[in-house]
């Protein structure tokens, strides 16, 4: 055992997991197999294999078809009960000893997005799967319900977990997604039901915990040479569509000083908003990531820009003191520029908390294995934070290469993967044991 | 007579043309029909008026040939000798009383942009075709062959002087226009013959002068209170696609000092062109009128963005010196940013000075008609660039209100168009009395 000396409460979690789990308890922590689990990451390599570079899973497309029916060959290999549930969502279930307990749920998703890389949700994915195997092959059987849930359509606005919480809206059916379908068939495609969306919701309470292995998707793990991060929350995320508007004139008859030009005003806006995100300390993100400038001729000082603005952060106050400091900024521009700029909130995400106590659990796990962790923010959405809405959760990072993610050079080192799954492995255990 | 006093130059052409010119030696100067410049004025404004505003009467397209039907009848009305050059452009002939004298040319354009306006281009196509009648009506012969002409596809990028000049290439008739013809497919329904190019080249000596009078699509006469404008040049105007490289990540997971984004770089360049072309005095201008930006979503990083840099002067070393500061500024932000700035030319198109003695003879007629001038350069393109490369070439601007031009809200005082119309009148008699 590898525990830091003098951490009282590391150790009596432990001392009381080991009276009642029956893992711990025999002091046989069953081991996972490594190999089993990176030979099946390359497996899922090859499918949906983007002949352009990386992956291509699309959700609803035949190679996320592909890609499902594989995994849920694997899921009944390891002796799980697998459902498909009407938002398309693979479940693999196994009992646990106590039948009234409510379920503890490893998850994450197998869709891509186009040209994206193997790491991103595969290894959340194959590390619950390798858990669930190796405890049955271990004959271990925890007090809770255990399932393994796959999550569908994550990158394309986080469907399979939002149908789970009860925020997928009906409207939303009929919209495009990336495979063509709309929502509506992409769900039938699936295996899913379009109209049983509402009975198919988990209720607060069904859920017992829910944890998540992830790969960072940025690079701070690897630049500080962290093994695991804990994930203290999914931040908030707030979009704008700013519209600037300004005079189009002609770029050769109108002077410099008579001009009302929209994408000088806004060039001068993305400043800003660099300029105030980074003005206080923090983690805090804020990125203009798409523009549009109308009419968009060589020979036309720009009428009209519509930008999107995109402000995320753990404290949901500090986004509205971002943006506050932001608009007033625009105000200025607009008063110096002799433009109008208006702003239209598209996106109001609240940040999601992880549980300080599966944090805990996850930093204790990860300091049995001697590996060294850090507390940070997700950045990126994940399906965690629509299950936060219905239960405790707790998120696992591992390093990614160069912080590179959604394309084909994203990277993770097999050992980061060994140690990510034993990580999550031993989060579990010490969650069956709890009786919150 | 209004002339100032001591003008000696003014006073010697003016005595000099009434020696030899017939209209001036009769003291009897013909007298524009001005009601009927106006009517035709709002007559073609019907043509090819668009139910969403303005006019929309693009090169080949049946607006376009409707208005080119209509003004073909105008002129034989006028009794012109009308045919149509293999390019689509219309000529208008009228016989001078020494047919061995090259042709006193003028010219403009009767199409638009798309929902532009109703006085670009046609102020001055119809001013010259009410100088050719009125001369008809009068009975008054001038000595050199008067010839109006109407070019094709001006907006387009000047197609039909560019053919009269022999800059049009052959490689630009598979082009896409507006129209949606290709510019083959649209010569052949103007009338034209895209076979025939080389052979309707004129040469220099075949033209005598060229003068066009046209609104000045910009505000400063109007701001100045100043009748007519006495253009200097066509500014010369290069263009370069600019390419700046970032690297594409995540919105939400890389922190901000971990960013290579290219969005942000390009806008501290937007602002560094604004900075440079405004550091120096004069009336260069640069625009960075499109922007596009990749993979260009809320939620990444922009890691490549695409922009057009437009910058006109009368003075080609000014462009290059603007130009070597615009780079070097560019050089910076890269090293500041971490971003790759590459640079296209895809334009270079060189000034187009106006005759010296064409520019006196202009102010000279506006000073004996108690109209006040100011010399100003033309940073829009215009016909008269491409002549200037086989004649001297003259050009006349009037008001423009509020600047405003290539939009339904463009427009000029009919007073503006009577005083520009009879300003080129003017113009003309001086002209055909010289005997360069």
């Amino acid at each position: 055992m590898h525990r830091p000396p003098l951490r009282v409460p590391s150790l009596f979690l432990v001392a009381v997991a080991m009276l009642v789990s029956p893992a711990l308890r025999s002091q046989s922590r069953p081991t996972l197999n490594s190999e089993r689990l990176l030979q099946r990451l390359n497996a899922m390599a090859a499918i949906g294999k983007d002949p352009a570079g990386g992956v291509s899973r699309i959700a609803y497309s035949e190679a996320d078809r592909q890609g499902r029916d594989f995994f849920r060959n694997l899921m009944r290999d390891a002796g799980l009960t697998v459902t498909v549930d009407a938002a398309g969502n693979i479940s693999g279930r196994r009992a646990g000893s106590d039948p009234q307990l409510p379920t503890l749920v490893l998850g994450s998703h197998i869709d891509s997005v186009p040209q994206g890389g193997n790491f991103d949700g595969i290894v959340g994915s194959l590390s619950a799967l390798e858990i669930a195997q190796t405890l049955a092959e271990s004959r271990v059987t925890l007090r809770h319900p255990l399932e393994i849930l796959i999550f569908q359509n994550e990158e394309g606005g986080l469907t399979g977990s939002r149908a789970v919480s009860g925020e997928l809206r009906e409207e939303e059916l009929n919209l495009p997604t990336r495979s063509g379908k709309t929502l509506r068939e992409g769900l039938a495609f699936s295996g899913g039901d379009p109209t049983r969306l509402v009975g198919m919701r988990r209720k607060p309470g069904d859920i017992f915990a829910y944890l998540e292995l992830h790969i960072e998707q940025s690079g701070s793990l690897e630049v500080e040479k962290i093994n695991i991060g804990v994930v203290e929350g999914i931040v908030g995320n707030h979009r704008w569509d700013v519209t600037i508007e300004g005079i189009a004139n002609h770029a050769g008859a109108t002077p410099m000083n008579q001009r009302h030009d929209a994408l000088l005003a806004a060039a001068r806006f993305i400043q800003a908003v660099n300029r105030v995100v980074t003005s206080l300390p923090g983690r805090q993100v804020a990125t203009v990531g798409k523009i549009q400038v109308l009419p968009g001729a060589y020979n036309i000082v720009p009428g009209r820009v519509i930008l999107g603005l995109d402000v995320r952060d753990l404290d949901e106050t500090r986004i509205e003191v971002l943006f506050g400091k932001m608009h007033d900024e625009a105000e200025q521009i607009a008063s110096g520029s002799g433009t109008k700029f208006s702003f239209k909130e598209i996106v109001a995400d609240l940040p999601a908390l992880t549980d300080p106590r599966l944090r805990q659990i996850i930093a204790d796990s990860a300091k049995q294995l001697n590996l060294t962790t850090k507390a940070l923010p997700s950045g990126a959405t994940h399906d965690a934070q629509s299950i936060a809405r219905l239960a405790p959760i707790g998120m696992i990072f591992i390093p990614s290469v160069g912080g590179i993610s959604h394309a084909p050079e994203e990277f993770s080192q097999p050992q980061d993967i060994i140690n990510g799954a034993n990580v999550l492995l031993g989060s579990a255990l010490q969650l069956d044991a709890q009786t919150w």
